[in-house]
């Protein structure tokens, strides 16, 4: 197989570098990507312009899907909300994509993006949503009642943690996309329609 | 020397692991920073409740402020600023304790808790506090205007990435102690003041 | 051909006539539409729940349409642009659709969707959408400079009235969409990409 | 009876047409309300400049007066608060006048213009403004819990839908008078003090 | 000439106390404006409730408009529009009163409760109003610019200091009648009309 | 004693006056301040730039500090959650230190310079500061509610004026403070830690 290539527009405003440049894990790991995805989602090419911030971001995005007391699709749900709420070109797509694919929902991404609140979603998830929500617009705004209320709908203390750990990591996501204007690519658009 | 503990206080909303039952590595990272900061800064606590976060947050920090086209001061601002601006007592406090000590100045982190805009520092830092606070308020409102002012002022692209980098790291940081109510150590408070 | 059905969840929060109770314009109004499209828009369905409101609301969006200064593309970009802002799932996705075949562009409505200054269109439209997203969010914020800088780039008086008047409407129309919960018919969801 | 004049000052950011341009049918409806007011009001002397907006926006106005579950009072309201909240100078003083006239209460416009919470209402129209006016400045965050409520204090479905189509009317009304520049005439002043 | 009498609904939250229970001063106070205006306007009715607050709220506010480098009609626009901004019924309608008197113009009060940048006033005047709105809404983003922009339009340094002064009492004055409930007495609504 | 000196970067805006030139009521009150406090207060030399503000400043200051239900720890709480919100960098630091003085605890400013709402306080104290700010940040949404909940948790009718009267004064203050960009005094940051 052929090495990777990184598109040049995987985001306007730095530069993107070339495949052969880069150190072997992150090569490793982008060679793995392309292989199960098809192709190089752009936040691998962008990242790998800061190999310690490449390394460091994928470690916390591979703990919260790995290591994780919610399943793949709630993770994904906070994501496509909390970027919605964030007016995150790269992570509505993207992540609307793999939204699409774990819930078999081809609706759900739009829904979540335009108003988490008029989602065909469950009690539970709402609440779920509610907070992430809330953490993510007004975070001084979130209390104890908060933590009760999940706990009320059955999430465990742990489910808790991860609940706001993948909304805060998102807030760091989408910052950096936005700022560096990263670009979703095409194949994100019909994946799971 | 006798082995770290970690405060039960360090949080109020999830339960501190014992020092003991950590992970080797999280107890020699912890050992470390204990043994430099002469207490156990309560935020290494709090992640300790889960391990696999408490790595990769501290990866990405580590990157922050040894792999940067920033200097330690300014790093520090923008974290205060910005923990400002998001309400966040922990960061507030601990990282003031630390902009007190990189700059050598008592005042400032006061002046940027309570509003960049009247801080006493050059054009340059205020134009990259102005960046990082759009970016956390508003990440929409980020434009290309934004890095031509950056440029305009001096940094490198380098550097403006990691004033973004910084910047959307204390947006996680700052929504996990918020949600966890993780609460400064009390040495903090006197720290370089 | 036989008749078109109303689906029955068009909207979720008030009830869907028959197509047969509805008065003889509305039914070849629909008609008409339902040929045209190859399925009944629910908007159709939602507003015929009251005959008096559908007559004014076509007829106004009829002229929005037909009797302007701008082209059908800058029409729907403004309205992908507004619902945007507004949270609106019905209006994203309807007129989402409608975008991507006017500017035969299968990404540019979900860059307006998520955030119209990161979409890849002229200065011309980004100083059209800054206009209609202010009227919109702030509407006292609307002073003389900006109908200065719409004519700076090259929009006529009747122009500027209508890029006001298409905001206007979107701004009445999501209302309503949001309030009745009105669902986007799935064929929305695929058209155009 | 001689023929109506349009104030040139109807509107300062579009020119005024001369009645005697106009076609037919907005020229009769121009000269009805005339006569029934004693003066011109200058929201038709400023949309007759589009005269198919004209035709639809009265249409669409009518329609919201005339074939509702709302008694007049309850419409001007809605209308006053609403303006209130989108700060719009001509909806404020001209259906603060129609309000004065309808409700008999000198003092309630001025109310709803400044705060509709500090009204005094009852609390089923308090109900209604608070619905009315979420309509208005979160459309994302009305909920079922709304209709609930408004179901509760006596509203049928069909009031419900008014409530939310003169709140929407006025969202667009609000923006074209704003943005237009639109002045009420003095007339409206003392009308009903 | 008889005691005045306050109106037992001057305040809707707190008892409005007996003019024969005052101590002397604010009797005599009190009996000096009724005797200038006709009535008791309902905010000396509701101070007198504490007479400590009573004696410096009228000192202050006499010292904005007896020891001031703006002119009268210059300080009631400044209240109109901080009030309107505040949605303080009270204020809007008791200073829109004296704002109609001491301009002259009976329209200038409403445009301000609206929106002052439609009102029709100087440039220099409209510069005053951008700065006592911003100094209302987000006292933080006032900076040395909004200072130079005054300079800029002709005032002095004592100008600048009475426009914040104004701006700050009034922030202060519509939160004491918001809390309160004050109510305005119904003369006020007619006055300069 | 020596008579006081004014620091000429107590306000960085305005001229500050020489102490000799001030009026004797003046003077005398400057001269008690300093023999009490060990240093002059810079607020007192910003203000005695205007002496009749000067005087209804403090008379009104005094009024809510000496006449009051409140004991002196709820006033200095208030102040500091109302400053933090209103990012006031003088009264964060001057009011921080009253408040570790009056409450002998050192950490409680920070907390509510930061977010009152993860304070470790009473409940009966979280309700004062959450009408306290809501009074801020959104004066329009107090209704009769708050009220019921303060008496609820047993404040008297004079308690609640005198948390209205603090919170309105302290938005007057913060104003005039960060308008004329005072400076604390670098006495207070030790004060009290």
């Amino acid at each position: 197989m052929s090495a990777p290539t990184l598109e040049d527009d995987a985001m306007t405003r730095f530069e993107v570098p070339e495949f052969e440049d880069l150190p072997e894990d992150l090569q490793a790991r982008i060679s793995q990507e392309t292989e199960e995805a098809g192709f190089t989602p752009n936040v691998f090419s962008a990242f790998a312009s800061k190999p310690s911030h490449f390394r460091a971001f994928f470690e916390y995005h591979d703990a919260l899907v790995d290591d994780t007391a919610l399943d793949r699709e709630e993770v994904e749900m906070i994501v496509v909300a909390v970027s919605g709420r964030n007016h995150c070109y790269y992570c509505n797509v993207a992540h609307g994509a793999l939204l699409r694919i774990y819930s078999g929902d081809p609706e759900l991404a739009d829904q979540l993006v335009a108003n988490y609140r008029q989602a065909d979603i469950s009690e539970k998830r709402m609440a779920m949503l509610d907070v992430a929500v809330t953490l993510t617009e007004a975070p001084d705004e979130v209390t104890e009642a908060h933590l009760e209320r999940l706990a009320g709908v059955g999430y465990s203390a742990e489910a808790m943690w991860d609940i706001a750990a993948v909304t805060a990591f998102f807030n760091l996501s989408n910052r950096m996309a936005m700022f560096a204007d990263m670009r979703p690519n095409e194949e994100f658009q019909t994946m799971g329609r």
